[in-house]
């Protein structure tokens, strides 16, 4: 089944923005029943913009989640991992606490305390328990959150949410981001319209094997708890799993789905259930679309890249594969100079330590075949490799001609403009 | 013990040579008895320059050699990995040529034919059998080989083959490097005086778990094969295997050590000879030099790094993580800010996937505390640390609080001239 997708457009464009961002879509984001948002501005670290967002989902919802495997997770990721255990009380509304400007990693007893402090008094505000809040930090490691500066605004936020305030809480959790990530696909269940909406921020430190950055799905849709999360652990494994901008892994990634169950629908509580393939469905097309607006926000990105890698030994080995390319800093330095250097794929191709033939690998780019037989084809010709790198949107595909693994990775290129960003972030 | 190494320094020093380049040394290359060499201008890409090297390692050498692990290397090391095994006759000299420019990688058919034809044609110039020649191509990687301009010049190389011409063939290798590498030690075994002499070439695609770029050492000690053999491969696996740049790997990487037996001694034949270590000491010194240099000379560098990882789980361990923090683009580039951002190490440590305990990770810079107990320590202020990373050479020790496990790795950072470089290598 195809969705629809109408992807969040900035408002105003910053000059900045990323040359990928979307053109089409909508100035803010829709409704979803029993979803409630607000935004402020903290000061947690950035002055003059929202930088807190508070979601408030209606009793009786189901909560799904999927976090960092990082060994030096946030505070408030452990927070998290902890609260969606449960047991939660049908009768009481969630809750998701955000701020950028501060991850609240590697911040010791201390990152403990201000995380735990902030779910107590956001659970006295919505009247919760304290394990239906989760938090989320992001921003500079390793420096204490400034928690009474966010505590200070928690009436605030409490008094104004608003289910007309989604994009205000797109904007609040934004870093290094040029552009606002939100997606919303309507879709129809058994007859019974349903809506689904995602918020993501990401730009850096986006890798592998992880499970993203922070990404928030809300859902009116009736979904029993245990179905829900696994949907959203088996989606996040092709998806935001899928995607890499540097290779390297936040602290502090978070994916929460909240399905509030206020649709008129009965719930659906198995997958033998014939409207969860086509609620699985919609939510895999939803993520993967937020996947890919968190590569073509990609610090510095001018490209967005596809990886496909057909024929290999296993599933795993053509992810490894993809990876290995995926985040070759020459692969990625030769697409930012638009240079159809498909030796460094061959490189890449070969450090990755997985089972390959030199002699019995394919390269195309888009549906140009550029090497085969251990050499490049006898049809290519250069200035057609170089006018597909010159487009804003790269296919590679890579047959090792060996097995019946596939996968599909998706990256951006290494600019100057990454090192501008990174090399004084902080200062 | 510790050895006096001399390096090699640019005759003339080039605007662009790294900021790294050793500045004390000498001009020109000594001589190893039973080595000569001999380079030429064979226009295989670049013009104007040395581009091909010869040396001649004379009758009764012990030949040793690692070679790249990668799945997709060139023809030159497939031929190098059969020529090793022998056997080898002791009245004929062995044979090294390079040719920069052109890496004969991923060049099927036509690129084994080449090397093939190259190996005969020297075979035959030095009278000597096919597998005593071993052959390395560097550079551009999936092009074919321009192997007549190579021969063409055959008759030139072998007749000019001088012991005095190591510096020509250690320029004539050259390829993104600023500066050539060569290093020499002078050590006494058992009242014998001996000399080491190496040269190598490695400046991008160069990462752990393979050989090393191109490099070639050479002693006048009298050595067995096998001996030789063993020590190169474990001094390899702590020096050269040790150093990362990019994370990326060639298809090309090659290190040979040829020992000729012309120094006044018995040969060593066992570990258990007095002066076995006492060579081992001298070539781990000489190798790690090289190594250094290689990194000092990493594509767009302007500060080396040392990566020293206890406490570790194993040493595997401790090497994962290192080479973790080594490739990160994102300490990559704080270091090329001189921004000392040690959460950015945290977040390296975590997404290694080895065991690490965030409460017990001690982060120094030099002497200097940064980080303990999981948080930033009290002791620590952030002009030390950017005082620190302001260094060309900068330390970092990173200790987990677990195990025994050590190991160091060394590094460059990530500058913008890396992304110059490598935005466009082949136009």
């Amino acid at each position: 089944m195809t969705h629809t997708i109408t992807r969040l457009i900035p408002q105003t464009p910053k000059a900045n923005a990323s040359p990928l961002a979307p053109t089409d879509g909508m100035l803010r984001l829709p409704e979803v029943a029993g979803v409630r948002f607000s935004a402020v501005e903290a000061g947690v670290r950035y002055k003059g913009r929202l930088d807190v967002m508070l979601a408030e989902v209606a009793p009786g919802a189901s909560m799904a989640g999927v976090f960092t495997r990082s060994a030096t997770r946030s505070a408030p990721v452990l927070w998290c991992e902890d609260a969606l255990k449960g047991p939660h009380d049908a009768d009481k509304p969630f809750a998701i606490l955000v701020n950028s400007g501060n991850s609240n990693a590697f911040t010791g007893k201390n990152g403990f305390d201000s995380t735990k402090m902030l779910a107590s008094r956001v659970a006295t505000a919505l009247d919760c328990p304290e394990n239906h809040v989760f938090l989320s930090s992001t921003g500079v490691i390793g420096e204490p959150l400034p928690a009474d500066r966010i505590t200070a605004k928690l009436d605030t936020l409490a008094s104004t949410l608003s289910a007309d305030h989604a994009t205000e809480a797109c904007a609040a959790i934004l870093t290094t981001d040029t552009y606002p990530k939100g997606a919303v696909i309507d879709m129809t269940l058994d007859g019974c319209p349903v809506r689904l909406m995602g918020i993501a921020k990401g730009s850096g430190m986006i890798a592998p094997d992880m499970a993203t950055m922070l990404v928030y799905l809300f859902t009116d849709a009736a979904i029993d708890q245990p179905l829900l999360q696994d949907m959203l652990s088996e989606i996040n494994a092709a998806t935001f799993n899928a995607i890499t901008v540097d290779g390297d892994t936040s602290t502090s990634d978070t994916l929460l789905l909240a399905a509030t169950g206020k649709a008129d629908m009965t719930p659906i509580t198995a997958a033998s259930d014939p409207r969860a393939p086509a609620f699985r469905d919609a939510l895999h097309a939803l993520m993967l679309d937020l996947a890919h607006q968190v590569v073509r926000d990609g610090e510095g990105a001018t490209k967005f890249v596809e990886i496909r890698v057909t024929g290999a030994d296993s599933a795993a080995s053509a992810r490894k594969i993809g990876m290995c390319i995926a985040n070759s800093p020459l692969v990625k330095t030769a697409l930012a100079g638009s240079d159809p250097n498909w030796g460094r794929i061959v490189m890449a191709i070969g450090k990755s330590g997985e089972p390959a033939d030199r002699d019995r690998i394919t390269i195309r780019f888009g549906d140009l075949l550029v090497a085969e037989h251990g050499w490049v084809s006898e049809t290519y010709r250069e200035e057609d490799g170089a006018a597909h790198f010159a487009r804003d949107d790269i296919s590679i595909h890579v047959d090792l001609g060996l097995g019946t693994g596939e996968d599909t990775v998706w990256t951006c290129d290494l600019t100057h403009q990454y090192i501008t960003i990174n090399a004084d972030y902080r200062s």
